[in-house]
């Protein structure tokens, strides 16, 4: 479900670290030299490249990148470099980190807590330990508002089972627990905590289809009518993450691309993370929803080495 | 801080695993050939032996230990030759499920969460998914008295910090707000489930500190005349075993050991847990709060091959 294109004769790691030495000197840097190497080497390989380029050039191939690239072009490339554990640990500690703790910022908490695979999520909370000397838990304890403090710690601390183990009774059960806590208006309640955080995705789909069955409404469009409230766009972009990721970062491309301007960011986040994930279904699912191809929306919002960047990523 | 004794020139995996064999052969079982090979492995050494077992004779040691042995002895043979992760899942498991969900029982979740290293919780927690097909939180929510269910849930997701960062102007604030929890008799607020579960040990440390300097009582202390409540002994669990685990152990093997007859689970718990990772300190410990050796002690309420391999763990 990847897009991300590789040669079928990929270069060794050392023609590959002297391609990019080679594309940083002198005046200038080959923008397309490095769009040729890095966009089109996987994660594994991404890694042996830079352990080689630091034994060769004694020298960090991010701090090279850093200084050689700039403004979107250089922000989304440096991303794509990191290890993913390490590109989203840097990126949850931002979002937490931000003066502007709204949803749009808190959203990539949720993604990574929701709309990866239980070990990566567990990979990226030892990579954030190692990088920032605190846990993501403490993290979001001292910099997210009160009102959804619980919910996204318990989120980032879950380990669900990875596998398709589904107990239709436990669904109709915590369904109805979860009726009565929108009834009650009490989104915060542990038990709602609970059954977003700990269940495994294949029992929470079943959960939110049991509730639809019961009441006739889907969960999220239940609790639409709230208000605006932090914790119910919160809980929204959680069971959308666990019932169709890629209709979620369709939404998150739109919402980017919409109207005047690009936020760059967001764009940039959703193709980076999900390029060797599922992207190919995020394409499908856009052209399902908008009837044109997510490739030409972002030639049509980007361009330069940017916009080229993330079209091979895009696997064009 | 490991008490375990391995030989200078170990034999070969295939060598332990035909000792092994011959040891199952015949009537009876040799059982000192058992102790012998297996009392002195450790945990890498006695993994390969499995794998090794298993090639050879297409079967697994475990169940071969399992049909071989009995009693206390095959329950420590067995639980010594597991992977440390698949033996404090098993073991965690076992406590949750038990009917008797008695503090005695739920203790061994503290202390998998509290005295365990936070990579070591990951892998118990990855092993546990494996194992019983859902994550120990989903067990902990459903089998754990109502209670204790929001703090054994905290504990068991933590991934504390694993080094010696404190800040003291949050000790200090902490200690606050632990205080203000133990004044309104609610221990079960959020913020003392986060603050015990999210914080990394030293900077825990330094908060019991920092409440003992304030309010001239330790913390422990300090909810110890609430009631006998499962949620304040529990509590109390944490407390010590994050202050000093070898001295939580100490009160277990006492306990285990007082009065008529012994606990042998709890005993072997605690010498098979601790043997690769503080037995050293708990012996210590031992002798300094009851001026009598552990072995001592061990060798008085033990006997036979059971008796026998735990003083070979002992490192005698």
């Amino acid at each position: 479900m990847a897009t991300l294109t590789v040669p079928q004769e990929v270069p060794s790691p050392t023609q590959d670290s002297e391609t990019l030495r080679k594309a940083f000197k002198g005046w200038g840097t080959d923008e397309k030299a490095v769009i040729q190497v890095l966009g089109h080497r996987n994660a594994t390989q991404r890694k042996i490249i830079r352990d080689t380029y630091q034994k060769l050039y004694n020298q960090s191939l991010i701090d090279s990148l850093d200084s050689e690239l700039s403004g979107d072009f250089g922000r989304a490339v440096i991303l794509w470099t990191y290890d993913p554990a390490e590109r989203d640990a840097r990126l949850v500690n931002k979002a937490l980190k931000s003066k502007n703790k709204s949803l749009d910022k808190l959203k990539v908490v949720i993604e990574i807590s929701c709309a990866s695979s239980p070990h990566h999520l567990l990979a990226v909370r030892k990579c954030y330990c190692s990088l920032f000397e605190c846990s993501i838990e403490e993290d979001i304890i001292v910099n997210a508002p009160p009102s959804v403090r619980k919910i996204l710690v318990g989120l980032v601390s879950s380990f669900r089972f990875d596998g398709a183990v589904v107990d239709l009774d436990v669904a109709d059960d915590e369904a109805s627990k979860l009726q009565e806590a929108v009834k009650l208006k009490q989104l915060d309640q542990d038990i709602v905590m609970w059954i977003l955080s700990t269940r495994n995705v294949f029992q929470l789909k079943a959960t939110f289809e049991s509730y639809h069955k019961k009441y006739g409404i889907l969960l999220h469009e239940d609790i639409k009518d709230y208000s605006d409230d932090l914790l119910v766009s919160l809980v929204t972009i959680v069971i959308k993450c666990i019932i169709s990721p890629e209709r979620h970062f369709v939404e998150v491309i739109k919402a980017a691309t919409d109207g005047w301007g690009t936020d760059e960011d967001a764009l940039t986040r959703v193709i980076i993370s999900r390029a060797e994930i599922d992207l190919i279904k995020v394409k499908k699912a856009y052209f399902d929803i908008h009837k044109t191809s997510l490739d030409k929306l972002v030639k049509d919002e980007t361009s330069g080495d940017y916009g080229a960047f993330l079209i091979a990523l895009l696997g064009q």
